[in-house]
């Protein structure tokens, strides 16, 4: 692991109080994986009733952990689930020892939960190709287990950290017929981050009751315009995974109910966003906000463009208003553009329209909005209504300090 | 500009002694238009006979200069023709004013030269959206055509630098009929270099003989195995523009000659290296050999996504042998894999294989490998018989320091 890096200039100013999620207890250890004298296990218990979803990533190289998990999703919701994370091994690219590390854990909780082995989840982050010391975890769960408590999210969000500079969580209430229904995440994630059908580890609960397949199709949506539309670096790891766990507990069933998927969206968007602002070095939260493409996914494409570019992302880390590299990334996208109708603004400033530098431009303009911390660059094609906004981080010193040192 | 930059480690010793080729004059100068005290535009001039094939980048967003080029492509070769680049403003993003530049520029180069507008080329290379003072290149045009001579194309070479180190050059004889046929050539580029049909600026001449439509569809095929394999940061110009002309002077008709075909691939592939080896910030020189993929065109993808990916190149620059990002970079790329078949090795050092590190690989050993200043990744993917080479280099705080300074 890299030296202790300092807390992302971007991040909130603390960790916020999540509520309790009725149905789903936590707990966390130190399990000594890899790291010395911090947590690196954590444990949820969901009780009878969860409907789980979930969504990993598409890597053809993806870990046995996320193998395993999506192997196991869609199945009933009469017996409870558990997910276990460690930190400090990614358990990817460990051959057949990967899949029976993965074997014991499960074993191993299902044994202590007197849950079927099918419905506990794991998921591992950290090294790459290293065996995972499944036996170290394994004798941690009796502590898991006699520390669970509806309390304990916050020390889970810090067990599943690796080169994060700070836990990250998020939650939101909302009303559903009368009653308050609750929604509440974690996530880890600051490097190898680039949206490939899901991206870092990521773990949300609701004591909502929800249909599993309707909550499968709601998570996969939502998240295609919120973990999907971040990167850091445009590296997509061999583990990410992203679940939502419905207990029911508070006897609400929010299927198809659009305030929940709303609160939902919050609740990812947060979390999503707080990815970004720990991305690896970064100094800068950028959101790039396309507009008048020919389709939503041209404009996703453009966004995705420009928020992966080094020249883009290194003139922001310098904070040079080189629109320039915005038209160059545009240019080299692959989506439909035309040179000579697209428009560019940095903010509220105008830069760039009728293919040129905009009459009204002054660079004066240009580099006070490049001076502040969060940076809007607004794109118009000038083509149709396809519409797409991503979020990513400036290119640092501090990218190169942390990847060329850190073994991951 | 970036202050002046200290010449790549990964340089040649010296610009190489290149042959004058019949039948075509070169001529630099300093106009001026952005740089002081140094050359900034070549005149190549050619006599008639001269066949002319291009290959441009395909960005949505590319120059006046090129879209000018394209139209021109194909024409006749019974008049001769000419090459105008400057460097210090590349012209693009200029609206209509920039094509008034093209214009003007061409139509002088016409009068002075008494060519056809249709057979002068042109491109710039700089500063994307200010106008480009094409009246300084213009005044000029006298001092350049007084001082054409076969023995000028270093001058030319050094001329249409920009964040270049050196100037680049190559050049070799091929025998066709037992009389020899020259090939030389030069180019420039070190930052927003990845293939995109053609990248950076390449100019390269022969004294050989070459029927138009048959040079053109050669010049196409090559570049998809050489310009076509770099990359620098992954970020394409809006000016890339690659062009061979040949003058036929020496009354050898190469056309299909494979000979020729083989000579053109060594100075092509000569100087896609020199600017690889002048990537901005390089300090390592990576050849990536993907062999064993489902197709040719997988193999090229897995190649560019690990030669892309900034955690690879980023652990190449710490001399790090992590071959756990290169299986990331593999499972991302979108092209065929299976994790459990494919083989890494770092130079002749077998890293991993059947989805798992290689029992005999000791870490000191990959360690080795990555000290060298010239590396070689090779992954055999076990699926069938797709093979591609591609080259880049790593990804150094140098980078970070030249592209958050440079306005580009």
């Amino acid at each position: 692991m890299a030296k202790s890096l300092p807390r992302s200039p971007l991040a909130p100013a603390e960790f916020p109080a999540l509520p309790a999620i009725g149905g789903v207890r936590f707990a966390a250890a130190a399990a000594g994986v890899k790291y010395q004298g911090r947590t690196d296990v954590m444990l949820a218990v969901m009780d009878p009733g969860t409907s789980v979803a979930g969504v990993f990533t598409r890597s053809a190289t993806r870990s046995a952990p996320v193998l395993d998990c999506q192997e196991k999703l869609g199945g009933g919701t009469d017996q409870g689930a558990a997910i276990l994370v460690n930190s400090g091994n990614s358990n990817a690219f460990t051959g057949h020892y990967g899949q029976s590390s993965v074997a014991e854990i499960t074993a191993a909780v299902a044994a202590l939960t007197d849950l079927p082995q099918t419905r506990i989840f794991t998921a591992s982050t950290g090294v790459i190709g290293e065996p995972l010391p499944h036996d170290r975890i394994v004798a941690k769960l009796d502590e898991l287990n006699a520390g669970l408590s509806d309390t304990e999210m916050k020390a889970a969000a810090e067990a599943i950290m690796t080169t994060d500079t700070f836990a990250k969580g998020a939650s939101t209430t909302v009303e559903i017929e009368g009653k308050p229904v609750q929604i509440a995440g974690i996530a880890k994630g600051s490097g190898m981050v680039a949206p490939d059908m899901a991206t870092m580890l990521v773990y949300i609960f609701t004591d909502a009751a929800y249909e599993q397949a309707s909550l499968q199709a709601l998570l996969s949506a939502q998240n295609e315009t919120s973990f999907n539309c971040i990167t850091v670096d445009s590296d997509t790891s061999t583990s990410d995974s992203l679940m939502l766990c419905a207990t029911g507990a508070s006897d609400v069933d929010a299927t198809g109910n659009a305030d929940f998927a709303k609160g939902l969206r919050t609740v990812m968007l947060d979390l999503a966003h707080q990815v970004v602002r720990d991305g690896e070095g970064a100094t800068k939260f950028v959101e790039i906000q396309v507009t008048g493409a020919a389709t939503d996914a041209d404009a996703k494409i453009h966004g995705l463009a420009i928020a992966n570019s080094p020249l883009v992302k290194t003139a922001i880390a310098g904070e040079d208003p080189n629109w320039g590299r915005v038209v160059m990334a545009i240019g080299k996208s692959g989506a439909k553009a035309d040179r000579d109708l697209l428009s560019i603004s940095f903010g509220d400033v105008l830069v760039a329209e009728n293919g040129w530098v905009a009459p009204t431009y002054k660079e004066e303009q240009g580099a006070a909005e490049m001076q502040k911390a969060e940076i809007a660059i607004k794109v118009d094609l000038g083509l149709g209504d396809g519409t797409s906004t991503v979020w990513t981080c400036d290119l640092t010193h501090q990218y190169i300090t942390i990847n060329a040192d850190y073994r991951s």
